[in-house]
């Protein structure tokens, strides 16, 4: 069989009714009543969504399903090639309450593009995989992405062995078995450098830079760092009637202060690809007739840029330090992440990029602010990442929606960027 | 027997010995590893300690214990005297980990002025009674000054029946009758306005004003009004990455303007008898990578004066419209306590004033910020409060400390605000 030419290859679509009605089957394990999506890993949600997809995949693929130590669903498309596969994928799990199309997107396309390139008898020189990665979403294990930090051994089964369910106690190894893993297995199986020829992930893009340019797609250039803090203010506890509003050491409006202060701080940099958050805030007693004499909070700033965020830390020092000292508090700091930037694969991006021009599409090109699967295979093999709009920017929430014409783009993209790639890598 | 003339009385001294050991003794019911007491309602400490009491008192005055429906404890000192009694009392329970002194001075200063008094078989016209109240205090319940409220009235056996305790699930009700009371009795034994001829309640201040002035006694001049709002502050949860700075409706943010408003309202009124604290705050969803979508918290104002707290409230109301308006977020609020101001009776506080003097002694007069089972006797029967220092102020902690030298000038000048009420009451 001859190479198709590009012009044959452009033809090749993925179907819009099929990849529609998929989302839709998806979404239908745990829709609530809001019509927000509860499907955590390791609830009967995700068992129900597994045994969907594994189902799927076999009856498209007419091979069965791999589940990998970590109970990461694996499938693949070959006709016997030799070469590393092309692997695409994102994850099947959700958000408590959350939306059907953060990581089902990532999933369904991979699914769509292997079936379209197999029923098109597309010849290719790479075999093709995909992947739904287990707990990429927060869950109540609060243990997230992991199924692509495990299999690629940065989590090891020592790490996970204390890990339980926040409610119910399941410790997560037994969670894992439980959906067909086998931690045991794990070392044998871990994915090192150059496992595969390449990773693609489609996701959305959970902001709102392509919504509001009215645009459909964006090529990642890079997986923003993220830093954590957890600072401990310590004040004084005292009696809220009796102690004068002059000796008052109140942690939670040193709290107050410092959170308004990180806000300042990132506001004044101007930048779509810098933000600050003070997401985690406790109070210690926490009673109305208490000074609050503490207060546990964890500042996040997220840039792809070490030097920025070396700026942003001198600066919440510094208003940190005059906290302390208007106050007369004590803040205790503790670095608990300080993940680097993850830039994403020149070819990748440029097979991205060029997919979408020769589709006579404009599109983007855009950090990710958010941490996704692709920051964990980015050290395994050349890894990309492709998104789509969010309306109104919503993520994480029923709200969450992309136009289905904008998904069917990033599909045909997607299967271009495969051909490309498939020429390229070896 | 002829009435003693002032030179005589000013002459009848309490034991310094025996109060100061009477203090360490009950202390040790609860004392813990930190040098605080943990003597909460209907808990073994507070068993031991109204065992003792009771023991105590019987073997002083030769009579029995009276346990009222809700618990609280009385003893009645008489000759045969047939007005109404004067009662002197406090609570002897106390906050988790809290001190030795706050309740406790008043309770054991009670039985010692009765003691004095009887001692000295000083003719009285009144007959003399204490009282100690169950519950005073924050407590696992929920619910404080409950011996003082329910047995004026204002709690019924109806609003305590739900009521259980937060750790145990034990029902107060089963509490209560654990410790001799009998809430089927209270209709037929609730006071009612002119149940007594008066009633004094000697406290440590539990602020610093009596101590930086190095001065040993206040007569308090009226109980604070107590005002508290529950605010909801409904924002926007979204993705802590994806979300740009400008794009936020930041609950957290938000609630933390808010609070620093309401300490600079407090602040700029630059009084001693105002406060105003934000001691409980839940942040939602309280997550790293979330920014926060809502707030609950709870702000309490502190005056006695109905003027200042309408102008605070219009202040902070102002301060939540801009809030609302720039970071287009929205605060519902509730009225959760608007408790009136207290005023103590004007013949008691001057009973007490004039005791100060003629033992040659100077005083304060000063309002009380904190609340006090006084509030709920002053419906009922002319009520007045002493105060003595708290060592820098400190109260509701193991460091909770009053000199003896100041409670026994308190408690003398009790003996003479009793002799002299005594004369004037009928």
């Amino acid at each position: 069989m001859k190479s198709p030419d590009r012009k044959e290859a452009v033809q090749l679509q993925i179907q819009k009714a099929r990849i529609g009605e998929r989302i839709k089957q998806l979404a239908a394990f745990g829709l609530n009543a809001q019509g927000g999506v509860d499907r955590c890993f390791g609830s009967a949600h995700d068992q129900q969504a597994r045994a969907w997809l594994s189902q799927l995949w076999q009856s498209i693929f007419q091979s069965s399903v791999r589940i990998d130590p970590v109970a990461n669903l694996w499938i693949r498309y070959d006709t016997g090639q030799t070469l590393k596969p092309i692997v695409l994928g994102s994850h099947h799990d959700a958000v408590a309450n959350g939306g059907k199309y953060d990581g089902a997107v990532g999933v369904l396309l991979a699914t769509e593009v292997l079936q379209t390139l197999k029923e098109a008898k597309y010849p290719l020189r790479h075999p093709l995989m995909a992947v739904s990665f287990s707990a990429e979403e927060p869950n109540p294990y609060n243990v997230s992405t992991l199924g692509s930090r495990t299999i690629t051994g940065i989590l090891t089964k020592e790490d996970l062995d204390p890990v339980i369910h926040g409610a119910t106690g399941e410790k997560i190894t037994d969670t894992i078995s439980r959906l067909g893993g086998d931690l045991e297995q794990l070392p044998d199986q871990i994915l090192h450098p150059g496992a595969f020829a390449a990773f693609m992930e489609c996701h959305i893009e959970q902001g709102r830079n392509l919504f509001d340019k009215g645009m459909s797609l964006a090529v990642v250039s890079t997986i923003t760092g993220i830093y954590r803090e957890k600072l401990v203010i310590t004040g004084e506890a005292n009696h809220a009637g009796t102690t004068l509003m002059e000796n008052r050491h109140d942690a939670l409006l040193a709290g107050a202060e410092i959170s308004l202060a990180l806000e300042e701080i990132a506001r004044q940099l101007a930048r779509n690809d810098v933000v600050a958050t003070v997401g985690h805030f406790d109070v210690y007693p926490n009673s109305a007739n208490i000074i609050p004499g503490k207060v546990e909070l964890i500042a996040e700033i997220r840039t792809s840029d070490r030097r920025i965020l070396q700026a942003i830390v001198e600066d919440f020092s510094e208003a940190l330090a005059l906290t302390e000292k208007k106050r007369a508090v004590n803040v205790s700091r503790t670095v608990i992440l300080d993940q680097d930037a993850v830039p994403m694969h020149r070819t990748v991006q440029q097979a991205l990029g060029q997919a979408i021009e020769t589709m006579g599409e404009q599109s983007l090109i855009l950090p990710s602010l958010a941490g996704h699967d692709s920051v964990h295979m980015a050290p395994i093999t050349p890894t990309g990442m492709l998104f789509v709009p969010s309306i109104n920017g919503k993520s994480h929430c029923p709200d969450e929606e992309t136009e289905l014409d904008d998904i069917v783009k990033a599909g045909n993209a997607l299967v271009q960027a495969v051909i490309e790639l498939d020429k390229e890598l070896n």
